[in-house]
């Protein structure tokens, strides 16, 4: 089997309104789960305000210390998108029009609606590369190994396609859900030998309350399916002996 | 006025499952909004693994950079829940079983169902003060600026209420919103005048799309009700110019 390369990414959420509470940030897990599907594994994700100078200082933590960024947030029309200016910074280039997003973004609108705000989302670091932008016209960009998408869980999801092709990783991080009418203590025991066996599968354990039942999900994580299968056949034996049900979720 | 102290605090979101994108973390928006409610304005939210020395680094960091941090998950009986341990080696503390939290464990679980999973969880730093749990009995913990809570949502919530008294906020930070019929790049120009002219109030601007339609939502924060208003006035000023319509959200 071909040794995962072990390729890492962070994630960095831009935005007041995620700090604030006021609204509930979900590009996070769609990020995650197509980084991890695409072997990148997700170590960190850190939420920070539309300021520039945190803006630059974590950027370039992140960059340095993982393999791939990814950004969202902050890359409209308005004050306080100050997400492209910012990388610009960081990576010390030039914060200039992109030709080639303002050609897109000047055939987006129609005559005469490309006014200053729209033409601000042309702004880029200097030869950033695009990350097109199938819902809503403006693209995204990368440079390097950092990749900013918009803030808006859909118009980011939509960009993704666009994005695979991009990304080197290692073997996909597979996973394997047994789902028990238990509680967790009732099992943290067997649990912790199990995972004392198999320290090459990442074993968690996360109580749930679904339809009126408690219940607990074993999560098993490996790249390899036969880790998983041998890790699943000792759990499934400790579950039958304490003659505990299996349930669906 | 009393003048806002700016008091701070980061989120330590402590949980693989939120990494691999399978959880959808809830906790930050219902800290964020709690705490800013209390007048502590949340500067930085950061997710990392169940793993021993990532927790033991980040939370160095981030207790002493803030005025305090709040981390969710790994306090529960099984072998992922490592947060307890962790916290006591950051701090440089015994781990040791904390007596009143042992008492409360007891006494919650029926006689003979009080088992060595359920017994960890009354494992904690060393004087660690307590924070109740009025939903399932264990507790969390405070020590100094830090307090740990659990990551399942329902739990975390349940225990914020014990904790009001143990924050001193400052001045609430109060916030306005207006919902509009139009697009971004529409009012950027107008929208920029007026944060030019409103330092103190940070305003927002996000796009929706409900019921069909496009709007954008511009949120107005600030400790004064008063600057509120006036940069509220301003912004109405332009709103009525472009004839753009105000909606319900």
């Amino acid at each position: 089997m071909k040794k995962n390369t072990k390729v890492n990414a962070a994630i960095l959420i831009i935005g007041n309104e995620i700090l604030s509470g006021r609204t509930q940030d979900t590009n996070t897990s769609t990020l995650a789960t197509w980084l991890n599907s695409n072997g990148v594994k997700v170590e960190e994700v850190r939420v920070i305000p539309d300021d520039e100078k945190t803006i630059i200082d974590t950027l370039n933590v992140l960059r340095k210390s993982r393999n791939y960024v990814f950004t969202t947030g902050g890359i409209g029309p308005t004050h306080d998108d100050i997400t492209a200016v910012s990388v610009s910074k960081a990576f010390g280039l030039k914060y200039e029009i992109h030709k080639e997003a303002f050609k897109i973004l000047e055939s987006y609108y129609k005559s005469g609606e490309f006014n200053e705000g729209r033409q601000k989302m042309a702004w880029m670091p200097q030869n950033a590369n695009l990350i097109l932008n199938p819902t809503s016209g403006a693209p995204g960009f990368n440079i390097k190994n950092v990749f900013c998408l918009p803030g808006v869980p859909s118009i980011m999801k939509s960009m993704l396609g666009g994005l695979k092709h991009k990304i080197v990783g290692g073997n996909p991080i597979l996973s394997h859900t047994i789902s028990l009418r238990t509680v967790e203590s009732e099992i943290a025991a067997s649990l912790t030998e199990v995972q004392d066996k198999n320290k090459d599968v990442e074993i968690g354990s996360y109580p749930f309350f679904h339809a009126g039942k408690l219940g607990v999900s074993i999560v098993l994580r490996s790249e390899a399916q036969s880790k998983i299968d041998s890790c699943n056949s000792e759990i499934l034996k400790f579950v039958n002996e304490k003659k505990i049900e299996i349930v669906d979720r």
